[in-house]
C-alpha cells in the first residue's frame, strides 16, 4: 500500500461576467487537477485569465481543459445533437483558446475533461466517445483525455494512443454497470465523507466499488471528482484528503 | 521602381452556422493575407477550421486573427465600451482560439487586425490602441500588428517593439488627416479600379496619397485591404492586383 | 371540388443582423401564412419589426411564430434535450416577443408552428408535443397550432382544445406511417412541381398520399409548406400555386 | 405633511440559468415597483416566468420591465453604440417579451425602466432618451417611464405625453447638475441608512438634495431605486423603509 497516489480534480472558472459560481480560490489548495471552463457552457476570456493565473501561482495543480456544448442558458448540461463535425471543432476550439491563455501565463494543458451532457452523453454514445478522443489527439496527442472509469470516452482514448485517466466519484452511487446512480434514484448521493474515503481507498487497493444493489463492480481509480461549491462541499473535500493522507495515498497530478 | 512588393489582404471565414457571407474559396487566390474572424462578431469553430484549410491549401496567403467584440447581431461594427482587461481578454482568447486550430492545420498566425469597430475606434482612442499592442504582443511578440497606415494602432505597435503593417484602402477617400472619410459622405468611395490603382501605386512610390479636399498626406502603404463579397468586389479586386502587377509591383505576405 | 382552399405557409424573418437569408419580399405574395422567426434559432429584434411590418403590407398572409431553440449557430435544427418547464418558458417568451411586435405595428398571432429541431422532435415524443401546445394555449387559446399532419404535435392541441392546423409538404415524400422521408434516403424530395401539384390535390379531395413504398396513406391537408430561399424555390412555390388554383382550389389563410 | 407616498424600486429577475443573483424573495415584500431583466442584459425565459409569478403572488409590487443591451458578459453595463432603430427594436422586443409573459400569469406592465449602459447614456444623449421614450409609446402610451429625476428621460417621456417617474437614489450622492456621483469618487456612496432616510425625505418634503459639494439641487422623487443584494442591502432598505413610514411617508406603486 506504499507509494499510492490518486489525483483529486473539480471543475472551476465557472463564473461568467457578474455571475459567480463556485470557491475557486478556496478548492485550488486541495486538488491536483483543475478542469477549466472555456467558455462555452460557462465561463469567459477574463474569467479564464484570473483562473489560470490562479492555478499558476498555486504551483501543484495540473491545467485542464472542460469543454462543453455551447449553452450558457442551460450550463451545458443540456444534451445537442451535434453532428461529429460540430464536436470536432467545438473541442478544438475550446481546447486552442485555453490553451493559448494559459501559454501566456506561463502554463499548459495537462488534459481534458469533457463538461456536463458532453461528458454524460459518451456513456451511452461510443462514436461521440471516439469523436471527443480524437479531437483531442488532432490537437495534442500529449493530452491525457479524463472520462468515467472503465466507460466509452477513456476506452476512446485508448484505443488511439491517448493517455486516459479513469475519473471515480467519491460522492456517488454506482451501478452494476459501473454507471453512475441517477441524481433522481434514492441512495444516488453518498453524503458521509468517512464512507466515501473508504469506498475510494478500496478502489484504489482493490480496484473494485460495491453497487448501489450490492454487487462488486470493477472500476480503476486515477483521479477523484470532488466539488468546491458551498462550505459543505469544502468540508467534504477536506475530508476525504485527510483520510486519504492517513492511509498513505498522496494526491498527485495524474 | 523595380522589386516593389506590396500584401493585399482580405476578411475571411465571415459566415456563421447557416449563415453564409462572402467569396473565400474566390478571394484567397487573389490576396496575400486573410484576417479571420475568430467567433465573435463572426465565424464559429466550424467555419474556422474551413477557412485556415482553404488558406493553407492555397500555399501562399498569410494567416491572421481579426479579433472583434462580442456582437455577432452587430456583426462587430457597434462601438462598446469595454475596460482595458476586458479588451485584452477578448484579444488573448481570440488570438489562442484561431491559432490552436490552425496550428492543428499545419499553420499559425503571422498578422493581427482587429476587426469592424475595434479597429475604428482606435482611430480616437490611443489607450484602446495600446491594450491591443500589448495583448497581441503578451500572446505572442512575433505576430504582426495590422493598422490604419500611420494611425494609432500601428504607433502602438512599433513604440512596444511589434512588427506593424501599414493599412491603407484603395477604394476609400482620405481625409486630410489621413483616417477614411465616413461611408456616408460623399466622394468617400473610389469605384474605378483605374484611379483606385494610381492611388494606391503613388502610396507605394511615394508615400503619399492626395486627400478629398486635395491635399498631399503622407501614407505608408504595406497592405491595401480588399474585399471579397459579390462579383463587382472580386472583379475590383482583380483589375486592382493587375495593374499592380503592370507596373512591377508583386503582391506578396508581408 | 368546388370552394377548397388550402394555405400556404413558408418560414420568414430568418435573417440576423449583418446576416441575409431568404426572399421574404418575394415569397410573402405567394403565400397565405408566414411563420416568423422569433430571435432564438434565427430572426433579431430589428428583422422581426421589418418582417411584421411587411406582413401587414401585404394585407393578405397571416402572421404565425415560429419559436425554436436557442441556437443561432445550429439554425435551431440541433436537437435539444430541454426540461418541460424549459420548452414551455421558451415557447412563452418567444411568443410574446412578437406579438408584442406584431402588435405595435397593427397585426397579430394566427398561428405557431415550432421550428426545426423543435418540430422535429415531436414525431417521436408525444409529451414534448404536449408541452408546447399547452404552452401556446396558455398564451393564447385562440392560436391555431400548426404541426406535421396526423402527428403529434396537432393531436396534442386537439385534445387541449386548440384549432389545428395539419401541415403537408409538396416536395417531400412521405413513409408509410405518414412521417417524411429523411432527406439522406433516396427519393426523399419530390422535385417535379407538377407531380408535387398532384400529391397535393389528391391529399386535399381525397386525404390521401402515396407513400414512398408504394401504399396509400391517410393524410389531412390544412397547409402545404413552402420555401423562398432562392429563385428556384419561387419557382416551384409559383408552379404549385398556379396549378392549384387552375384546379378550383383557392389559397386562403386558415 | 400628510398622505405622502413614495414608490420603491428594485431589480429583479437578473438571474440566468445555473446563475443566480440577487434575493428576490426577501427583496419584493419591501418594495412597490420591481423592474425585471427580459433576457438580454440577465433573466431568462424561466427566470422571467418565476419572477412574475412571484410579483403576482405579493400582491402590492408593481410590474416594470428593465430592457437591456444584449450584453450578458457585461451585464448590460458597457455602452454600446447602436442606432436609433436598433434602440427601438431591443426595447420593443424586450418589453413584448416581458408583458406577454405577465399577461399569461395574470399581470401586466406598469412601468419601463432601462438597465444600467443603456440608462446612463440618456444623462448626456438626449436623442437615445428620445428614442426610448417613443418605443415605450409605441409599444403602450400608457406604460410609465422610470428614469433620473429631473434628467433627459423622463424630460423625454414627459415631451410625447408618457407619465414619468422621476427616480431618485438614497445610497448615492449627487452632483451639482443632478447626476449621480461616479461610484469611483470618493463620498459617491451613502452607507448610513439614517443620513439616507433623511435626504430621501427632504427630496420628498422640499425637492431638494444636497450636493456632494454643498449646494441645494432641484429633485423630484417619485421613486427610489434600492437593492436587493445581500443581507446588508436588504437591511439598508429595511431601514429607510422604516424611517420613511414613522415620517408618515406610505410606500406605493405610481
Amino acid at each position: 500500500m506504499a507509494n499510492l497516489t490518486i489525483d483529486l480534480n473539480a471543475d472551476l472558472g465557472e463564473s461568467y461576467g457578474n455571475y459567480k459560481i463556485g470557491n475557486d480560490q478556496e478548492i485550488i489548495p486541495l486538488i491536483s487537477s483543475a478542469n477549466v471552463a472555456c467558455g462555452f457552457h460557462a465561463g469567459d476570456p477574463s474569467v479564464m485569465i484570473e483562473t489560470v493565473k490562479r492555478i499558476k501561482e498555486s504551483g501543484t495543480t495540473g491545467l485542464g481543459a472542460h469543454p462543453g456544448y455551447l449553452d450558457l442558458m442551460g450550463f451545458g448540461r443540456r444534451y445537442m445533437k451535434l453532428s461529429d463535425d460540430e464536436v470536432h471543432a467545438i473541442i478544438l476550439y475550446q481546447l486552442s483558446a485555453l490553451d493559448g491563455i494559459a501559454k501566456t501565463y506561463g502554463l499548459s494543458l495537462n488534459h481534458v475533461k469533457p463538461h456536463g451532457a458532453l461528458y454524460n452523453a459518451t456513456f451511452s454514445d461510443k462514436q461521440l466517445a471516439k469523436v471527443i478522443a480524437e479531437a483531442v489527439k488532432d490537437y495534442n496527442p500529449n493530452l491525457k483525455l479524463m472520462g468515467l472509469a472503465n466507460n466509452n470516452l477513456v476506452k476512446a482514448g485508448e484505443s488511439i494512443g491517448l493517455q486516459v485517466v479513469h475519473e471515480v466519484f467519491a460522492d456517488r452511487a454506482y451501478e452494476d454497470d459501473g454507471t453512475l446512480v441517477s441524481r433522481s434514484k434514492e441512495g444516488a448521493m453518498i453524503t458521509d465523507s468517512h464512507i466515501a474515503a473508504e469506498r475510494v481507498l478500496r478502489m484504489i487497493n482493490e480496484g473494485k466499488v460495491e453497487s448501489i444493489n450490492g454487487q462488486d463492480v470493477d472500476i480503476q481509480a486515477d483521479s477523484i471528482c470532488v466539488h468546491g461549491d458551498g462550505a459543505k462541499a469544502l468540508e467534504f473535500v477536506k475530508e476525504i484528503k485527510k483520510q486519504l493522507e492517513e492511509k498513505g495515498v498522496s494526491i498527485k497530478t495524474m
